[in-house]
């Protein structure tokens, strides 16, 4: 059996979606052109960028968008949608245009990630399913962006599969693959995305056997000596002892998972280099965050393993993006016109929106976005033609272009405490 | 196509698990018997109870977990196990037998939630499932059950899809729903756990038309009088005014997205009382949490949707329950000794445990776990047995679980400010 409800991407949909749609299939409306756009009015408190995460994932979903012929009647049996709007669903694709910003890239308040065009009824039922993608990944893309950064270069596994939903885990672990993590835990994103998997040992392990030597000698005799063994079941140093005595002095790393990690990974090097195991990494887990990553910068840590606190974005589990219609037409294939709530508390800017950036010395300085129709030289890229995916960048392709992004940002961008955001997208031409 | 990624529940997995049963393949140890715990060291910080949540699903999972012949050729090409692992991972069948608290029940630290006896090979490799679908399921619920004692009886609808990741939402919506809330947005939900749902309409609709009067007449024609206008596009008050003229005073309800929502829910029913539509409901949205929702008990509010806060556990997006070895066996079918690690920071206790709990009029004052074998009078009832799932209530029987459960915390482990947990599981016999 297949480990995922067996549900369509359609019925991922908030039913308010189809209760929209189906007064548009009723009165034609559903048939008017519209654009909406997907962004954040703030970042989460204290963020001075976001990474976008998710994107490519999202195009998939978006071109494979469909409604089964049961699920059709269920929404009909449910009274959900009517007759016609039924109709509807059972022959839907999406036959739009998607465009935005790529995958990787550093985006602020106001920055039009992704725009949808199509009609009304094709772009309204994509709200939830573009919202839930990149809600989820680009937070995680936030938060392990801040940890990569911490790290200052010392790799980073992501190892969260276990604090968060099944398949959650395995979108997270692909979005901290993007922001610059160097492998994960999740062997199903291993598989899905080909990211990079790593894995050594439990507690359970260890407690298995009569004594730790015992398990040590078993974990190397199927994994060689160039295994992580974890020292910290019983007592770190006799750990440590025994490890090197059963692997060797070519002992791959060690890892501990417990205590004053800074003081730890000191004893445990000094130790490790008294027994000869010059080589032997040290690796480091234990509710790590940004944080506590730069707090150990000047440990002799040679790898970090972070769970709980990526895959639930360091605090923030979503990127509060909203996906918001900024204009309509008013017939089939009519002129549009930009629309925006009045609501004083929750301003947008009504318009398609084209967004361009201003560096110095290869440093964003500034960015601005303008109601035209020009493509030249904007943050956007085509991701979609006609309900097809255009962009199709390998994940290595997204990684290394979420470390060009990330250079982009001053240092004072990169800070880990709270702040403003490095740049809010301005409008400058509104015609 | 399926929203979701054709991936075995196996391979939803840490690596770590398969390089550990690569060894106790390789030196017979995946035979030995074995009892592993799922339980808190301790509860988020400020909470003063938990609510299990995601049991059934977990059990289904666990019934139906495999490997497919392809997934295990790439764990074997890639490395991650040996030939022998592979035919082990090929026929693997969870057969052991799994106890637990029953979802829906009040849990505490140290309440050993979830009990799973086998061999030591078929329990290491649910780790990652079981730990992913109960830290998030159980956070979701532990949150909305504040969101429903707060709400003091008024309805709660789950509307957070969107701040998730999109299967997340389904399993979100469906423990919000154990846990009090009376329907969801997501329609997946609906479909595959019968939770009911319901949808109105969202700014969008009302921008897609040149006047919100048009847009309330069509959706009035299509939904009919008794559904709920989104009224705060443009202005509340004329927003009321037009929903009423349209709809005539038998109008459903008015759903409120912005501003001081106690001041406009006030505002918002001497308007509908002064235009006749004394039996139009207020339905209020935007950024609610529990504390919110106690803040707007004296507001005449009709019913509260609930997004982010609920989706997202309310600050605390996973439950911390960590699943470890407490028993194991030196030889197929051998007795087990109780085991721990000795780290001081993560104190565990060994051995396999029975929960009971002393209620005094009703109200639970005292939890206590027994290093036995008895089953007599335990809070943990039988989930599995050889591999089978024997434990199917039905989701309505799950939620008046909770609703009793909940209902056996004294008013003080209701309170909403940050407190200790009600009561803390303790040892009193070790055999």
């Amino acid at each position: 059996m297949r480990s995922s409800p067996t549900t369509s991407a359609g019925l991922l949909t908030d039913r308010y979606e189809l209760t929209m749609l189906s007064a548009w299939v009723a009165d034609g409306t559903a048939e008017h052109p519209a654009v909406f756009e997907a962004f954040a009015r703030r970042l989460p408190v204290g963020r001075r960028y976001g990474l976008v995460g998710g994107t490519g994932r999202l195009i998939e979903l978006v071109a494979d968008f469909r409604f089964d012929a049961d699920e059709v009647a269920w929404l009909e049996a449910e009274g959900v949608v009517d007759g016609r709007t039924a109709a509807y669903l059972r022959d839907f694709r999406f036959t739009g245009d998607v465009d935005g910003f790529r995958e990787g890239e550093v985006y602020f308040p106001h920055s039009p990630i992704l725009t949808v065009t199509g009609t009304l009824g094709e772009c309204v039922v994509l709200e939830t399913l573009v919202l839930s993608v990149l809600n989820h990944d680009t937070a995680v893309a936030s938060a392990a962006a801040r940890m990569v950064t911490a790290a200052q270069g010392r790799p980073l596994v992501e190892m969260g599969s276990r604090r968060t939903h099944e398949q959650a885990a395995v979108a997270a672990a692909r979005a901290a693959y993007v922001a610059g993590f160097a492998s994960t835990s999740n062997l199903a994103a291993g598989r899905q995305y080909g990211v990079p998997t790593v894995g050594t040992a439990a507690h359970a392990f260890t407690l298995a056997y009569p004594t730790e030597a015992a398990a040590f000698r078993s974990q190397v005799a199927a994994q060689g000596v160039g295994t992580t063994l974890l020292v910290d079941t019983y007592d770190i140093a006799e750990g440590i002892r025994t490890a090197v005595e059963v692997a060797g002095p070519g002992l791959g790393a060690v890892r501990i998972d417990s205590g004053d990690l800074a003081d730890e990974a000191r004893r445990a090097r000094a130790q490790l280099d008294s027994l000869g195991a010059t080589a032997t990494r040290i690796l480091v887990t234990s509710d790590l965050d940004e944080h506590l990553i730069a707090e150990l910068a000047e440990a002799p840590v040679d790898g970090y393993g972070v769970g709980t606190r990526v895959v639930t974005g360091s605090g923030h589990p979503t990127a509060n993006l909203v996906y918001k219609l900024v204009a309509v037409g008013d017939e089939p294939g009519g002129p549009l016109r930009p629309v925006t709530k009045r609501s004083p508390d929750k301003l947008s800017v009504g318009g398609r929106k084209a967004t361009r950036r201003r560096y110095d010395a290869g440093l964003l300085v500034e960015e601005t976005f303008a109601i035209d129709e020009t493509t030249e030289d904007t943050v956007e890229v085509a991701l979609m033609r006609a309900g097809a995916v255009v962009h199709s960048p390998t994940l290595d392709d997204v990684r290394a272009h979420a470390v060009a992004s990330l250079a982009s940002l001053p240092p004072e961008a990169h800070r880990l405490d709270d702040g403003p955001a490095h740049v809010v997208a301005t409008g400058v031409s509104v015609p």
